[in-house]
């Protein structure tokens, strides 16, 4: 069995484990030395650290502290690597602990993270779900079961230095734009709350007022939280710094595609089993700035959908050019609408597209002025025939549940 | 067999037919009239008309006449079809003609329509598509061949009278924000060369003046260019009027999502094989706003791809907000450029991306400040290995080959 | 568009036609020559040569004359096929004649022909079914409706001398075990009603007496009647004569794995678009004595099953040693018992197996004494839900129907 | 977690295990009991009980003693459950054991059990098989990984007494037609071997003698070997005894349809997670006699393939009569011959048939005399092009490797 590199102690504080960190800076040292063809363990924290808990109360998704996230199990060195290489990773399975088989998902509240549709669900709300093997169903939402197409949220290699602050740059000149949005349009540096693996003393202080945030994807990869880069894939990820240090946190049993709820997934606790070789040289031999992969053979084979369209005229008439992020949440909300036909409530129908594996294709970005986006929503997930009949929906959602919800505090 | 409901004469021009329409409006005549249950079909112009030939200059389409388009066939009218109902329509199949087994993409002119990459690519050119029978190549992008994936880009019934004045009320204010945009915000009407079927005289004068451009996909699915609402599927759409009033063309061989290169797919004219039945007070009954649909269990099964990244951080290294839009066009041009290390041109890989059935995916749309899109690049199109290995790519495209360009006129 | 290279006249016999034979034999003469990489379109009449008529009574089934079957479109000539070469075959597309959209299947009487349950079923029997665009419906088996594999059933290069004398002397010893068996262990060569094409005289009348039957399939594919050998594959076939000489009829839009029914498929006439291309010395450079094809990227995507087991135990409860067909046999029947608890009759379910894709697997063959095979029924062609439920079935089938059946003749 | 019922010590002998049989009888006693909805996991010993080492020396292949196999994990109770159940299982999970990330593939020898073809291969030979996460590869059969698609090869409940009568009847009929056969036509009950769980005093001594031997499948299901039956499917299976009494085990981490080398698949111990439902008189109501099961939404999806044909005219140039069994000989010999084209031995070519996914379809078995059946060997598990080209096959594979092997004794 392969070694495992990195191990965690959930009940320990995720900051006295020297392999993790929750912030980028290529200062960080390596936590773990691997060879090219090696595959290794490593352990991971959920990404909020333990925060949540398996419970019927939303309190600690209200009270969350987003100024911690993501803690990162790495970075582990590659011997070898340099920077200009591509890193190739086979991601050759992902599990939870045995004695931690659930996972959570939440919208957190508009004064601290929001979500997607932000505005619709504006306070705290959490569902829990229980894993059965390769599936998982929820005590709050009822009807539904589904397997995994567990994934890592977070994955990349460190910036350097130079990436490091343009990525600063950029970012602020955005944030400068509304600095007292809520929520931010940007999250800047924040040294109370990191933690750099290793690294102490003078050198964590000064790296941690710079050290980027993981909340973003950037070049590297970092936080895509692409479904489909799911256990089974083969990824490249750019190097940027000698040894490339490839962190990995954020794992999900599954998520829909947009992570719409932000708490975004169904998070967990766990561990990942990868395989690293290296492309020398290969971000110019083939023109790479962003990482690019190749999916799984292993992946859930939902091939019926029902498929709702969106386009970017807001709910409230107001026409957009070509924004399909207007137009994906349109059909987000189209597809909500549509459950609680069935029975769900919204929350619930809310939480299932951001947990159940539901596609999201851009369809048209050239139609002005209207881009058109579609939401693909597995109909073998439900315990129901979820399709339109001429007979009309009868509601056939067992009552009684909802999703919790804690109200923000005074 | 079905009977042919709607017959077009290519020799003659799209004008001269009654059955035929290029604008939205309520009092367009029904062209023909079916029951519930009831297989048809249609045949349909390509969506200019027949301005584009089929040969290696590409002046016609920076000539183009866009206040043309699209010419549309229909409407059908469906017995008993009343406003408030879904009209369910199975594509039960779709076909070139016998004697025209091609068609075009273009990228049309910045000055003359654009695309998704005008900037990038900001004269008008065209790459013309040979049909093998179920399977398509170009003299113009070599090593390539794939699966048609057909579909009908423009699909939907008549809006009713209100339905209209929204949609003109709320495009015109977008257009009104920046009246003299190049290409423009959005498209508003225009009677000179608007065709409205059987209508005539004054009642067409009136209605030339206010009819709906069909650009746009809008709430009743319009020009949606989804590539996955291909033959065999099964679509629902809303009703406005009372027979329904179905109308369909801008028929395309294949395209990747997005349809980027705005003339966009592999264009045809040709046929179509529809089957209608009534859903009635669908709408209420199922909360549908906009069409949903079924994708069709007959689709090519390309499921080894090479996916691209892009985030919402413009090539000028300026941060968008969750921008969706800007992170789908980051990923397309990091696919073309991959593309040119194997020997394609530029060109070639943007018609490519616009034409082959690519995969656009909204992955992320929550991390602040980046959202994060994927396209999906199948691999089996190609005649030779387009993965990355550790060796590199080789010049493996036939050269001597360019889609043909014809510079603005002075 | 392609070159038709061989049409038919539906209302002549095809005996008439000089590009139509009905044996295998190396004296044919090509009825027509291509070039590597040509594609061609060639017509084909139905097995039986027009035999069978779209009405409701199956008497032409029971008095059809096997002996005249199968009429086969070719040979075509392809320049620089030498043998020892490998013919490769890209399947373009299939279709059925615009004015003859409808197919049959039938069970021959076991008195003559038979088929894989004629001892349950020894009557003459048969069903008609419709073709809606791409899919299929019969008004002799209600509740289901499915996507055509349209496939060659008979499809192959002509055999040399020495492989024909072959074919002749194995077949004849089986033949010869037990020559008075009903229906027949072979087919012997049959100069009645043998048609070779063009040739004629006294050299059509000694090849006929020598000419091989084409029930079987053999070393050079012919009649392998496999439903994945679809529109959208290619395949490589042994090249045996100079020229090659392919040829290829018995057009089915559907059929199960084994065309259990004999006449097996829904049957049809209608037209094939191919391409062909050479791998000079193929044979020996891959070892190859069959031909080996390659799955269509575009086929149907029937993803849901219930799968039946079937043992080798035959249903008197004796004991057969590893014996697939056997085990196949079971599993049909196990198949056709359940959908009888639907409402289907027993010659219902018998036919919809012949038709529809299901899917036949070898899952088993050493685990002593028995044969393991596995039938897969398709939820999805269904219009009502065929998996088990906790409640037990109900009798969903529109009554009223069955499959015509015409009782021997005295 | 779901509570693991059966634990097994892999350092003391199966015999010692008290929840572990290794034969069919009514009257062995329940090892646990659950309730119809629990989920639960089994550990299982691989089928020989740890009979196979993980070395590169064939001889512990030879002189296995197969009179022990299978050790099975069971017979599980299920509350409620009664004769003329349907036991509804979800396989929800299966893996190896932390510290056992291997398994082991063989071909016995011609005297000692053979295999299916035992006539080419009639010594003991032995290929070890590393596990990689989700992925497997062996040191004996290189430029291979795949993607195991792990099932039991053996699960069902127990048999009634009335029922076993009958096994015992028929299989003893057949095997009396050749009793001195090597290998022999069936395997008859045998005492002194036999471990019948918690049994004991003379009601073990009395069942030993009747008890039906594990080796091949029955109504019950037991030894299907069905590499579709896999984690995430779903089976229906009849229920005999009151209890049900459900055993499992001889887990394959991947299998190729018809687990040819007998050996068969890739075996291992292991683990598996189950769910249980009942169907109350589910036989009757569904006509059901031997069980039925749906497909995983979990598999890997390896959809391009290069398919042998094979017909029932056996190397010899003998003609069988509709014969599916010699049909997939032949298609087996001939993927074999194609696969030393590029380098690999005829072992490795037969232990990769025995191991990887390929599937084997039931093609024609109507088309007198010849059956035909198809072997679809996956060409995306080889790290090298395995398609026909024009340019003819390389020997790819990386010399200097073979599957051990350890002639008979003396």
């Amino acid at each position: 069995m392969a070694e495992t590199l990195i191990k965690i102690d959930r009940s320990k504080s995720a900051y006295e484990n020297e392999q993790i960190h929750n912030r980028w800076h290529p200062d960080i040292p390596m936590a773990a030395t691997v060879k090219p063809g090696d595959d290794f363990v490593l352990e991971c924290y959920d990404w909020t650290g333990g925060q949540i808990k398996n419970d019927d109360c939303a309190d600690d998704i209200r009270d969350v502290d987003l100024t911690q996230v993501h803690f990162l199990s790495g970075p582990v060195a590659v011997e070898g690597a340099e920077p200009g290489d591509l890193l190739e990773v086979d991601i050759l399975d992902i599990g939870a602990f045995q004695d931690s088989q659930w996972g959570f998902n939440g919208f957190f509240a508009k004064k601290n993270g929001g979500g997607f549709l932000t505005e619709k669900f504006p306070m705290a709300q959490k569902s829990i779900w229980d894993f059965n093997g390769m599936f998982t169903k929820s005590r709050h939402i009822p009807n539904v079961e589904f397997a995994g197409m567990i994934h890592p949220g977070l994955i990349g290699c460190l910036p350097s230095k130079e990436m490091l602050t343009e990525w600063n740059r950029r970012e602020k000149e955005l944030y400068d734009t509304e600095p007292n949005r809520v929520p931010g349009l940007a999250n800047m540096p924040y040294a109370d709350t990191a933690h750099l693996g290793k690294l102490a003393g003078d050198a964590a202080k000064q790296a941690a007022t710079e050290a980027a945030r993981t909340v973003p994807p950037r070049e590297h990869g970092g936080n895509c939280d692409i479904k489909d880069l799911s256990r089974g894939s083969k990824a490249y990820f750019p190097v940027y710094v000698k040894g490339a240090g490839l962190s990995v946190g954020d794992l999900h049993f599954s998520q829909g595609d947009g992570e719409i709820t932000f708490c975004g997934a169904i998070e967990m606790a766990g561990w990942i089993h990868l395989r690293v070789n290296l492309i020398k040289d290969g971000m110019s031999k083939y023109g790479i700035k962003n990482p690019v992969f190749k999916p799984s053979t292993i992946k859930p084979r939902y091939e019926d959908y029902v498929i709702f369209e969106g386009i970017s005229v807001d709910e409230e008439g107001k026409q957009h050019y070509l924004d399909v992020q207007v137009a994906y949440r349109q059909a987000c909300l189209n597809a909500i609408e549509y459950l609680t036909k069935f029975g769900y409530t919204p929350a619930q129908g809310y939480a299932l597209l951001g947990c159940a594996p539901v596609e999201g294709h851009i369809s048209g970005v050239v139609d002005v002025p209207n881009a058109c986006a579609t939401l693909w929503l597995p109909t073998e997930i439900f315990d129901f025939d979820i399709n339109p009949t001429a007979e009309g929906p009868t509601k056939k959602v067992t009552p009684g549940t909802d999703v919790p919800l804690s109200p923000d505090k005074e």
